[in-house]
């Protein structure tokens, strides 16, 4: 049956060498650039994936009584039915106050180096205490999640049974850690892309594959690469010429808020662009919404080249071959609130 | 087979009336006053519910670029994962606003004979037009919701295929009344009170049972009666005794808003009273966590009967048996916004 199926994808191989002369290089060349988004989601060092603490991990991630308000949840701007995002310019939080910077999506996000666009937190159990905290967001604190999660008895036996032979199982961190084992699961296969760089070269039709050799020899590739075509370094915004003020504003520094050093000025991690074509707007500012646009842009401002419109087009049509297969969600159940749990608190900051 | 269940029901049945005299005296009373939830959705005149109809309105149930701010879908305040509601004493809209009263459930509000705390939408599908369009909850108008829905080819689609050989399907009016198809799927069957209505006794034990007796003997169910156990008509609130401002705040004055009928003031919709142990907090102030004390204020207010202590225990046991089982719902995909989709609106009205 191995065998079969071997024989069977040669042959489908041979029929594309036949038709596009070249399309073999080309995809040898890619399998060494990137990396398929695997089938199934990738072990996490120290934080063990089991299935109680995976259905634990996404009722947290739906759970809005983790926020001071009791409105908002980790899906409010990662919204698992919208790309994992909000298709918003910048988030909107506790209060109604704006956040920032643009909500990056939560879908292979656990593939990315670092968490945040200036990569200030090491891994997804790390990133998830910050938007809970945050007072532009869901404006909580751990105290207040312990009390709440420790107020409604079901939420009690889940941590237990997601977190066996511990003295205090409902925990800031263990919220954290099990939140990190489902948005682990958050992962799209079966891109045209990841079937291309299986070997099925048929996957990218020929405008796709003109796009991709552009992304590699235009250099997009020297940022945006590996399994995630970004993600995984930081890069200055403004390389070489500095986009405009509504793009790179100048009161959003980048990494150099997290590191202080002057050579960090403009510094972001360089977006990860698996699904792009379902993650506008664009850029840490959400300025731009067209991804031709924001093509266009990169072009000018990293590498150098003005792109021609017609590169512009190709490079955009191989950026929607990165569009995956979303995986299936079932609403969890939460609890309801108890006496003891503590009000919502909806006040928001004084302007 | 039938006949064998049937067999096993009766001696089932036989055991419990051998523990708890009476109980088929009072499972008989009972099934006069009250109906069992359906195993399935009811038919609804006028909208007949296609699967792709129900497929589309479960999408634009979840859809909050519905709202002008992109943020908030119905689920916001009716949470499919909590009870159907929001577990706040009243909603948080657009700007954070706070909305006048407590969300209501969406689950059973389809067997509700008009929507709203005052009964101002006669079905599901008038009421969903209400909070799109209400500045303190989505603030958007049919034209942009219109506009919206059009600018993604995939909604320009599933409008044609549920509302086949239409003109215009997509539409404001079909955007509800494929929510209304969706939401009369959101049924919660199988409460221990079901089981208990068709022949069960067993399925509630003899609090429970004393519960139901007081509930029926004292009068709650002049007004909490049939499917929902309220929903069905109006009655003032502080029949016999007003209750303290917090619970009926003298600047709501219910149904007169509605008719302007000066017998209407303070007037409502006898709240349903299904998964009200999911519901908290209650009433259309949402000024009452504990569903005890609930109990002991519609004593007072409305029966003029001080209950006591064990009485309160054993109807709230009652309320306990209403919880049903809610649908399995899978996280909708929801299609990216395009260029010609209208830009997300968060600017708060000025105050």
């Amino acid at each position: 049956m191995a065998h079969r199926t071997l024989g069977t994808l040669a042959a489908a191989g041979l029929l594309v060498i036949a038709a596009g002369a070249g399309a073999d290089d080309l995809q040898q060349r890619a399998a060494k650039q990137f990396k398929p988004i695997p089938q199934y989601p990738p072990v996490i060092d120290g934080n063990e994936m089991t299935d109680d603490k995976i259905t634990l991990g996404k009722m947290l991630f739906f759970e809005p009584r983790l926020s001071a308000s009791h409105l908002i949840s980790c899906n409010t701007c990662h919204n698992v039915g919208m790309g994992g995002h909000d298709y918003l310019p910048v988030a909107i939080g506790h209060g109604w106050q704006k956040g920032p910077r643009n909500s990056p999506t939560v879908y292979n996000a656990v593939f990315n180096a670092a968490q945040f666009w200036d990569g200030r937190a090491a891994d997804l159990a790390e990133q998830a205490k910050g938007p809970v905290q945050a007072g532009v967001e869901m404006s909580s604190t751990p105290q207040r999640v312990e009390d709440t999660l420790s107020s409604m008895p079901e939420y009690v036996e889940r941590f237990r049974r997601a977190f066996p032979g511990e003295e205090n199982p409902v925990s800031f961190d263990h919220m954290a850690t099990a939140i990190e084992a489902f948005e682990a699961t958050l992962i799209t296969p079966d891109a045209p892309f990841d079937r291309y760089l299986r070997g099925d070269t048929g996957a990218l039709d020929d405008q796709e594959q003109r796009g991709l050799a552009l992304f590699m020899d235009k250099g997009c590739v020297s940022c945006h690469s590996g399994i995630n075509l970004g993600g995984q370094n930081y890069y200055p915004f403004g390389l070489v010429a500095r986009p405009d003020g509504k793009i790179l504003p100048s009161g959003d520094k980048g990494r150099f808020a997290v590191t202080e050093t002057e050579s960090d000025e403009y510094v972001f991690r360089a977006a990860p662009l698996r699904n792009i074509a379902l993650t506008a707007p664009y850029f840490h500012s959400g300025a731009v919404w067209d991804l031709e646009e924001a093509v266009a842009v990169m072009g000018t401002a990293q590498l150098g080249a003005e792109l021609g419109e017609e590169e512009v087009t190709d490079i955009t049509a191989f950026l929607h071959t990165l569009t995956g297969d979303v995986p299936s969600i079932t609403y969890p159940e939460l609890p309801p609130s108890t006496d003891a749990t503590p009000r919502p608190d909806p006040s928001a900051p004084t302007p």
